[in-house]
């Protein structure tokens, strides 16, 4: 996390997204006093990671090979340019293979390169964010499509908040994979491949269009971008840029009856078409032709910006250096937190009060105990907000309820990793600490198993001191001595005993204890409030508490 | 199932308890025409069958055959009374520990008895059914009060639905084991005991108080009853029955103030207490203290009627057997299904038509594809009608999400076992059919395997053919040949060629007919609905679809 006082310098950074079909990367300048980003380098290498075992639907250790050659390769690049930092992350290819999570630790093994797994809504969201920082929406409705080798991505909105979007199991490389039996494709695969492409995304785009009309389709990547190319080409008017370009229903329909009649090596030699494009091209225009029609549209706009751009808006969101037209996006984290708090029917005002109570904890003790970063203790906000939300399905075990609905409840904004961690906290927020045998806590690495024994400390006794969930101790002051730990709570009525709590507390002493290393001592304090004033926040403050130092997770407190 | 003719004939059934501290049974009477019950004969033996290996949780072997030779007993006494049914559940003892579904798979093995498992809430569900065969709510509030050796639940109800039922994990038993270190109970235990039951029994009394007021409590069960003896002893007032007893707080006040200071040799020698009640009456006592406390009663009435008594209410309701004022409790099973899915948010026009499918396929095939019974088809109604319901959390691996929400959102009217098939049944409503690798159908009796593996087959064809969501397809005609079945299909709109749906249908034919052994042919058909008028069910007809000569689930179609 870059210091305040350098937070306004220039840097370059790398994005890279490993795809199905690619793996791409671009090389940015950031300027923060411009509010922006200048592309430097862009790197693509079409590794087809998602070329799967058929039968196990395993990554192919030649695929994964390709892989690591290439993100070795851009690694490199992106150091000899200067990046201070490289922002990756693994889509389709890598979420749907039962190796995936493997592949992307030997990566960081051999390549020394983190690679963070996200979800396919979160990708539609980054991909969302990567067209704003291209195209001015002008608070009009759009749609962008991005049909990628594994899955195709819809979104609806205005430049705000994306009003939907969603991640379809169909792109170019699984369905060739699936349906192009033939070449060239035979009548009888073609119309399997596309009632297959209706299929899956009729559904989806009858929800889009619940959500409401829009005025204009943009298209993002490879298989729209060639299509773009092919037409441009054909019409003898090449732009310099395909941003902007038009391509309309018609054209497309006319280049898909120009391809299907051709086999791979006809299809190589067409203008605009690449080697590792080819053999996919025709399962990629029919999604795209399938989707035009089902979303009533005569034509799209090409934009060039797509997921790697997302990522680094997404990042310099993040760092609150951004442009003020994107600025309401920062607090996608926060939004997607509340908006699952809401959903749920979560107590709003006993959710907030123990993360208050939790955040506390986590500062007065940050340095002394631990070590945790300001990006972790947003894990913690978001866990603390949600460790309840299980009781919407049942009081009985709602802890375990919890990790379900936060593991599998699609939240915005966080890495699939960091949804693994919250969902964890949130189970551990009561009964059982941790335990190796517990499934989901087994599958961390190890340094989020130490993350998530910490951090459910403090979010278990911040549950245990709102017991009644009342809000009835207002503030806790924590001593940190080198054999002991004194917390003093200070009740919110000094005439409360805060009988339920402390002895709720007691119970949660055992753990603490045998983590830290330090006896924990619990007691009414009479009034801290005007020793600790950041600590006495009125009741209803919708926001999580600052603490000490540290800034809230809307205003970026991300690595 | 009684066949129709014989429904208003007398019969005798059992009902067996199989609690964490005694096992109880009754014998009854049923008496159709009276729409009512009478009890032949009583049985109670105290296993203990929860006094569990306090390390592991695990039921104890010396406790289970304790309680394999009450079982074996209990049914030769029934049998020797001429019961033609015994209907035996188990709660809290078996419900928590691990081996405790084995450990009623060795019951069935040993003794011949199948005892179902069921949960808190349905426990108290069928507590209250008890209650209510014995006391006359008459349309005003009341809370009923169960504390067992394991759990304690809480109803609120005036006689019809329950407005709020729980059950606690605050058992006599459990918590004497937990609490109970010396004899006599020293200060620092009784604190401890008394601290925990608050805290267990706060935040759902709490809940409770929520759903509004009470006129009345109703205390049911061993620990009560005993209290009430010994008060009424004490009082030198002996009853011969203590139903309508009452208890004041002050008598109860009175009688633990006398119990704490004895040792479990004097507690032994108090008229009114038996030798395995002595040991967990403090602990009993305490519980109901602290929960008249918090509900703030002066007194409550005791009802000698509980469980037992629920379980033959339960049976006769299902078997349309029942005294009128009670009938409205008879739709349990589909009100809770309901319940469920108003909570999820589900589509309910595309969940009857995919059941109205799903029984269609079922009533037409049995006979000559299968034998499963209307208590069956009831579980695949149920799964239909929920099929969808893991959409709430996120539409990626819905079907397994469905399975989650099912297996724990708390329906009642289902033993366990049944909840465990019906949420079996919805995972298996797309993609993978069972496999045994998958835990949850892997922990499924075999005949239950059998059982999801069949009707998923009919669940998924009916979901492929409302494909759209929109009931395009009117009925379905099932003409079963030695090796072939066609299903013929009605569209709604005669125009309409159901190209989606037939195509989807075409992807559930494998499994069909690797089950069946069969040949399966879809295709449409002009005009079905004159001959078979029944298939024909106007949209918006909230029941499911009665079929071919079997009743609806709210008619009762149980065993």
């Amino acid at each position: 996390m870059p210091e305040a006082d350098d937070a306004q310098q220039e840097r370059i950074l790398a994005a890279i997204d490993v795809g199905t079909n690619s793996i791409h990367m671009v090389i940015v300048l950031v300027q923060p006093r411009l509010a922006s980003f200048t592309i430097i380098a862009r790197e693509k290498q079409m590794v087809r990671l998602g070329e799967y075992c058929l039968k196990t639907g395993w990554l192919k250790p030649e695929a994964m090979a390709r892989a690591l050659d290439a993100l070795r390769h851009c690694k490199a690049f992106a150091e000899g340019l200067g990046a201070q930092e490289i922002i990756a992350v693994a889509t389709s290819a890598v979420r749907e293979a039962p190796n995936g999570p493997e592949f992307l630790q030997q990566i960081q093994r051999v390549v020394g390169l983190r690679v963070d797994l996200i979800s396919g809504e979160e990708e539609a969201r980054r991909i969302y964010l990567g067209v704003l920082s291209a195209v001015e929406l002008d608070n009009r409705s759009h749609v962008v499509i991005d049909i990628g080798g594994g899955s195709t991505e819809l979104i609806l909105g205005d430049g705000h908040e994306p009003r939907f979007l969603t991640s379809i199991k169909a792109g170019a490389v699984r369905l060739s994979e699936q349906f192009v039996t033939s070449d060239p494709i035979s009548t009888r695969d073609y119309n399997c491949l596309q009632n297959q492409v209706r299929n899956l995304l009729e559904p989806a785009i009858d929800a889009l269009h619940s959500q409401g009309s829009f005025e204009r389709l943009v298209g993002t990547s490879g298989t729209i971008m060639t299509l773009a190319e092919m037409d441009a080409r054909q019409t003898g008017n090449v732009p310099t840029s395909l941003q902007g370009y038009t391509l309309t229903l018609a054209s497309l329909e006319q280049l898909l009856a120009q391809l299907r009649p051709l086999d791979l090596e006809a299809r190589r030699r067409l203008p605009g078409v690449s080697e590792r494009r080819a053999d996919i091209i025709v399962a990629g225009a029919a999604i795209l032709l399938e989707a035009m029609k089902l979303l009533k549209v005569e034509s799209l706009v090409v934009c060039e910006a797509a997921l790697r751009e997302g990522l680094i808006v997404d990042w310099m969101l993040a760092h609150g250096l951004i442009a003020d037209r994107l600025r309401y996006q920062g607090s996608v984290r926060e939004r997607s937190v509340l908006h699952l708090a809401d959903k749920f029917h979560l107590d709003y005002a006993h959710a907030e009060q123990v993360s208050r109570l939790a955040l506390s904890l986590f500062d007065q003790t940050r340095g002394a105990l631990h070590h945790w970063s300001g990006a972790d203790r947003e894990l913690l906000w978001a866990a603390a907000m949600l460790h309840n939300c299980g009781h919407f399905i049942n009081h009985s075990a709602h802890h375990k309820h919890s990790y379900y609905l936060i593991r599998h409840g699609g939240m915005l904004g966080f890495t699939e990793e960091e949804i693994e961690v919250i969902a964890n906290l949130a189970r551990y927020h009561r009964k059982s600490a941790p335990r190796r045998k517990h499934l989901p806590f087994q599958q961390l690495s190890k340094e989020h198993k130490r993350l998530v024994r910490q951090l459910s400390i403090f979010l278990r006794l911040a549950s245990a001191l709102d017991r009644r969930h009342k809000g009835a101790v207002q503030a806790v002051r924590c001593q940190v001595r080198p054999d002991q730990v004194e917390l003093h709570l200070q009740p919110h009525d000094p005439a409360d005993p805060c009988d339920l709590e402390l002895w709720n507390a007691e119970y949660k002493k055992a753990e603490f204890e045998q983590e830290f290393g330090r006896v924990l001592t619990i007691s009414l304090e009479p009034a801290i409030r005007d020793a600790f004033p950041l600590l006495a926040v009125p009741a209803g403050d919708s926001r999580p508490e600052a603490g000490l130092g540290e800034r809230t997770p809307a205003a970026g407190s991300r690595r």
